[in-house]
């Protein structure tokens, strides 16, 4: 982070080069987290341990993206954690599979399925750049015809009629294991809840989050006056 | 799970008795997850994999608990994963740290503190039963007296005066580390982001999460009539 | 108002017995709003001027009543105001129909559709004892066999399958005046705009409102800890 | 209105000129309620009965208007209706004075305080325009100073520290009126309400309200992606 509060991911194998000067090689790959180094330009960068949102906030995007509340309530409902097992379609530029990387770890695996060849290159390569590669696979295919995983703990799926792989999802899940789905629109998840509820998915719920921000001022404490409305609606179910 | 869906946790050293009859320890221990056990009259049982949630649901409570969408929040929103380095304070009957604990495996680590010995003693209890004793540390020591570690990437305080402790805080936490507060009033919540923002930490937040949960009934759609309003606000800062 | 905040309403052409005590009839038809009366047995009662909602509060009431927050919205909303022309179905116990004749006065006028029997003749008996039968007409009829009044401000409809009359609204209503619907369901509202817009309503928009409660105690200022999720979606149009 | 929904206020002593050509005075004079008029372009303009609400949209806005939703739930938890009578300040642009008035009516009276002369003359002319000089009373006066009126049904207060005159308030007040106050720092109204109770206000509650549109597309219904996260806080109290 440069003293403009800028962030920079870092490759360790040559110079960084900015404009506010460079900084070479041998010092970066030397460089211990808390540190500051100095540019050829007297200019300060401070080395700090990225966290998984730094590096979503930093890579290559080139659709929408789930917004954190609801990636933060998936996990939390579904009781994910080091050594899960999940399937994720579908993937976009694969935030949502480097937030799923980032938890199950090396014990776990994330199989990210997704139909477009484009997204599926941009989220390869960042997944490599975050060196997750080895815990997450990024299949490009279509999910609907088929998942060739089992024993899994969660299947998360983003898409625009999720419903018609729920059986699918149920085979492919541990007793015990979830199915959540992300969906904008009420008609999506009515419709998938129905299905689900038809093939024997349990616990079934559907939630939406709302997340408001305050804010300390002079003046006094309050709501900030605008607020996302709506990211989309989840809906759970569980195989019993 | 019994036929009612009833959940259990079971001891595999012994047999397994309840109202629906027994089960004995042979067949117990060699259950596998999605089998089904019978009872000596007859009853059926689904062995199901756990997920923490249920653990935590049928575990021995005797204070509050965080409930689960502040938890979610928290982890993605201070992008915590597997082998993350946690410090929590108070424990209560440990289900945040088991909550920690489940996603940051064995290549992390959790320390806890508790002030109240009854409270350390319930948690170290839930702790072992889950097996997540080699993760999770429960200290029964009033943090106000010190942190003992270092190289965090998260600290989460829930206690009536966090701020108290927030220079501590920012010393044992590593570039890059967060803070995370919870705190039900608002006034709690303004104090702490007035020192954090004295002491230098930055990306300061303060957030509050709303759940509602929708309802698919055969006359339609619609949000289920009663939600909760409040369970506490969030406060969160990056030390750099 | 006793000395136990207990709120009565007072016929003032017979004595008031109560369990604290009787008020003789001349004693009440002198009584001054603020005057303090004192029955036989020495128990202080309070003359009030009473609001619309300390009679709401107090009258029979069979069936639900729409909550508070959705009038205020559905008043400030379509510029309802002294004088107002209105039409209401299903009138039910009268809330909302008292609600709006406490607003059109003695220069307005407010139609309500009951097609029981039994609710409009508990309806009427409310209206009578708040001294707005001259504002309010209880009309025992199916509104779906035709809305006999014109000139109409607002056709306020709690029903079913609201759409079903919209034709038969828009007739009804003076130009530049409003449709608002009350529906639980978002099926019923979604409908509802679909038809609403066939027709040509302008201005067509759906709202949904939630109220917070806000508690001050001696720890500190939070949101209460339940609240109510929902209540209903309103829609409305305008005729141009 | 005109052909681009575009809503024009008119003053029938004239003849009208717009971009669309010109309506000459007679036919302005003559028109009625749903009739439509044609320019010498041959442009056509509709008659429409305006509301309240279209008045204060095309009206003179010299500073911020409290929002609609606001307005309503005052209204409705204060039982305000047709010949109540209401004390109003900070005047502002008049925006909740012609609200008020328009429900009062002719029975009824507003009285409204505003300390700025700019603001005050903005609001007396805006509420001639809509034709309600007779029923509101612009005060170029500072409320702190005295509150001029009694046998008051609403005292609603839109000032920076509201508290400093509840006493004057409760002086004025009918027993059974009402103390509203809008505030949008958790400060304010945490200082308010306990002054409130400390002079004597029963019936004391804090409230927010959050309104949200529902958006009916082709691809299916849901929540608008952004919305007002918070206007202001409610406090109510009451004399007895």
């Amino acid at each position: 982070m440069d003293e403009r509060s800028k962030k920079y991911i870092i490759d360790q194998k040559s110079d960084f080069q900015s404009d506010l000067g460079i900084i070479n090689q041998e010092d970066l790959a030397n460089a211990k987290i808390g540190q500051t180094l100095t540019t050829h330009l007297g200019k300060k960068f401070k080395v700090i341990k990225p966290s998984v949102n730094d590096f979503i906030e930093l890579m290559d995007r080139r659709c929408s993206i789930l917004i954190q509340k609801d990636i933060g309530t998936i996990i939390s409902k579904c009781g994910i954690g080091s050594g899960s097992r999940i399937v994720d379609a579908g993937t976009g530029a694969g935030a949502i599979a480097l937030n799923f990387g980032n938890i199950v770890g090396e014990c776990g695996k994330v199989y990210s399925y997704e139909i477009r060849e484009d997204f599926a290159e941009v989220a390869k390569s960042n997944i490599e750049k975050f060196g997750l590669d080895n815990i997450i696979e990024i299949k490009n295919k279509d999910i609907k015809e088929g998942i060739e995983e089992n024993e899994i703990d969660l299947v998360f799926l983003d898409l625009m009629k999720p419903y018609e792989i729920f059986e699918d999802v149920y085979s492919c899940l541990n007793t015990g294991g979830y199915l959540a789905v992300y969906a904008p629109y009420i008609d999506q998840i009515e419709t998938s809840y129905k299905i689900a509820k038809k093939i024997g998915f349990i616990d079934l719920s559907i939630i939406e989050t709302l997340e408001r921000e305050i804010e300390v001022r002079n003046q006094g404490t309050r709501p900030k006056t605008r607020m996302v409305g709506h990211s989309g609606y989840l809906m759970f179910g569980r195989k019993i």
